[in-house]
């Protein structure tokens, strides 16, 4: 978790974010959203919000009213409370990559990710220095089935990792499941209900739509007061307009109408205020998210939410690179700094991704890792104090002089960050001298070879492993 | 040129900005800035700026009266009048990189630069969207005699580009042949006098020393009105002290002393506040240009040279990476996307360097001019009105629907930038997939080949032959 000194960036002007929040209300009045499943319009209905057929039209008063009920920063427990983070402020927490169904290997060949896969990337963000959040979908193990897959994935998580977790949100069911296993984790059904140990990711269906699989899986966690992340992944000249100014738009309607639900269902719950829109290059029907209008798009959609008073999610090392190489690394470095200066609070798919959200790789995953510490370390800013201004010893050295040998020199040695995975060494004709990719495939290996899960009792193991056969045995795997 | 439309990043707090300015006082007062040239001392003198033995002392009224005669932005006249630039305000101009003795060559091995190198570099710079200025020391002619070097290089520079140009100032001397040369190319003596058309570099010898050849340059270029770029290179923990609010204090007090010179000289004088100062790693005694802290260092420079309303120079396609791979792309990315956020004006250093500032790439340069194509876009900005906001489409799109085919997503299919090198193709198993420097190095020979040197008249031509081959014979080579 890292504290932004630095100031945010707006990308409108005042009278800009005006007119895009205006035009929010209009289109939450003109059009609304469609709610599928008439047990969370109900929901809307019972708050005094307008429901016509389908569809929920909140006002202006609606949207203060209900807003204002959402917390601008919450806690999110973990089981090994050094690793607790807190969600919204100057609050910056980095979650790894998220759902990609393939690895892209080291040898430049794709193939169908693994639980395997699932887990060694666990392993790897409970070694980050960076990344604060396991337990998402990191990789899809397409070798585990459907059914358990969301039980088996947290389960693993648990037993690798000590941070803080995301839950499933695949329905209500694997939401109470995750719920269930959580209560194990942490000793009681109690603790759950009191604390927040969980954040999930709910999805609208772009445009304007929340599916039912969502509100279900929203009703599950608002109700046990647990972390919602309320998010529009559309995507601009198909599910969104062509331009982002209106993509911000339907976002922004589609977001809030759901961060209304939550706290219709429990005033007070956690939400963030989410986006994983996306560019397509229309030309010729490609993902564009390495292309600067992203960048653009991150600053907007982090106003917006700030203008709510709400925490942001948004960002990611994202790339449309298929490699790990020069392109993987600016197109990654360009969102991540973008994205830390547009203030989000929480950025899912900071490690890993290659082709958009299509694979994980295992160097690309060292190299965010670097890239985060790097800009984690300059959003911290610097110390302006006595001591770093210096001006008597600049005055002792004078014209011509020489630092090298002061005190002050010495004792600020260890000043400047040091380098995880980026070299500084000279060039030389007669040593190797490996490119970034072939370190990081060097400090991964490293890294899997020593890992060793954090302790956990053998009785919450043996609980864990219960669970699961009851699922495994009661779905006929 | 790019003009940014965001905002400026600040790094330190007005209270804190004020301590960094008060300290450069005290410090010009306490030691002030040496001047080893007698003739550069007596300019002060004659202002009425207190010397003492071989140092000046300039206070805070000195600063006030003479900053003030240096416009905050100033015209380059290119010989092709549609590549004149602005230096200042909110445009930002990229110029490549400069004076690397090396070429790290495609195969990953370094060798010397030579002349043919410097001619390559031009036609790239000539051949980029994104690159304002040639005739700099794009790359180290190490084949060409030090005599005759400059002149060389800038007959080079005039022969196959139209863009504006950066002179030597190496010395009297040798800036006062790159005059002569600049006016065979303009017409005449008068041209030159009457309109910028020579930018030029005039380094501090950190700490707070200004040497006899760079203020004997200085003097040429500030009598003949050209643009001067004062900057400090002074490194941190040798010849700065080893914390950036102290590297700044010091690099303020050289800068400052260095542009009240020229204004002394010739009131008005169009000149840049300036910084290639840098950091390095103590502990292995290696530059670390593509650490955080360079990052930040940016930011509080251009943070400075603000407050005194003068344009800016700083930043650059920085990486201590020996190669252009993700290392490289990520470092150059996280420097260029500061820089443009500190707001500097003039960005030296901006394509093709590696391993610091010892080696040219053409792969690098091509990587490179991706990312300020790249930068440049996103520091513009986003319109927002009537068209982008688009609320009547998302109204008439309504949930569940699909943009494809609707008219506003015909109209804006050619919004996003198209990118010169990055991809955005999709994972073929059957496909020959070049990583991006292979991409590169196809790019770069593609350029070279096509290159067609932009129209000179032949009168020209013969000029500065018969100029050069004049300094050669007196020089006896």
């Amino acid at each position: 978790m890292f504290k932004r000194k630095l100031g945010n960036q707006d990308i409108f002007t005042p009278g800009e974010e005006d007119a895009l929040h205006e035009a929010t209300l209009r289109v939450l009045e003109e059009s609304g959203v469609e709610i599928v499943s008439s047990r969370a319009r109900e929901h809307f209905q019972r708050a005094g919000i307008e429901v016509d057929g389908n569809r929920v039209h909140p006002g202006q008063d609606d949207l203060e009213k209900f807003l204002a009920k959402a917390p601008e920063s919450f806690e999110i427990k973990a089981r090994n409370e050094a690793n607790n983070i807190r969600v919204g402020g100057n609050n910056t927490v980095f979650v790894p990559g998220y759902g990609a169904p393939f690895v892209m290997d080291y040898e430049g060949v794709r193939r169908n990710s693994t639980f395997a896969d699932y887990r060694n990337f666990t392993k790897l963000t409970q070694c980050s220095d960076n990344l604060d959040v396991v337990g998402g979908v990191l990789v899809e193990p397409n070798d585990v089935p459907d059914r358990i897959r969301h039980a088996r994935m947290f389960s693993a998580a648990i037993k690798l990792s000590d941070k803080c977790f995301m839950g499933s949100s695949m329905g209500r069911k694997k939401a109470r499941e995750t719920l269930d296993m959580a209560a194990i984790l942490f000793g009681s059904k109690k603790y759950v209900a009191d604390n927040v140990v969980l954040i999930t990711l709910i999805n609208a269906n772009s445009p304007l739509q929340l599916d039912v699989r969502m509100t279900d899986a929203l009703e599950v966690y608002a109700e046990n007061g647990q972390a919602l992340c309320l998010a529009s992944m559309s995507m601009s000249g198909t599910t969104a307009p062509a331009t982002i100014p209106a993509t911000l738009v339907q976002q922004n309607a589609e977001v809030l109408t759901g961060i209304l639900l939550a706290q219709i269902i429990n005033p007070g719950c956690p939400v963030i205020y989410g986006s994983a829109s996306s560019l397509l290059d229309l030309r010729g029907a490609d993902m564009a998210l390495g292309s600067p209008e992203t960048a653009k798009m991150f600053n907007g959609t982090a106003q917006l939410a700030r203008r709510y008073d709400l925490p942001v999610r948004g960002g990611g090392a994202l790339t449309d690179s298929l490699f790990p190489d020069a392109q993987g690394g600016y197109e990654a470095m360009m969102n991540i700094f973008s994205a830390i200066k547009s203030g989000f609070n929480f950025m899912l798919h900071s490690a890993g991704l290659l082709e958009n959200y299509m694979a994980m790789s295992y160097e690309k995953f060292v190299i965010d890792d670097e890239i985060l510490g790097m800009i984690g370390n300059y959003a911290s800013g610097l110390e302006v104090n006595e001591d770093t201004i210096a001006e008597e010893v600049i005055n002792e050295v004078g014209p011509g002089g020489n630092y090298i040998t002061h005190d002050h020199t010495f004792s600020h040695m260890e000043d400047l960050r040091t380098p995880n995975l980026s070299s500084r060494r000279k060039y030389s004709s007669e040593k190797d001298q490996p490119i970034a990719r072939e370190r990081a495939y060097q400090k991964r290996q490293e890294i899997l070879e020593d890992f060793e899960a954090p302790d956990l009792p053998a009785g919450i193991v043996e609980e864990l492993k219960n669970y699961i056969n009851d699922l495994e045995s009661r779905s006929g795997i």
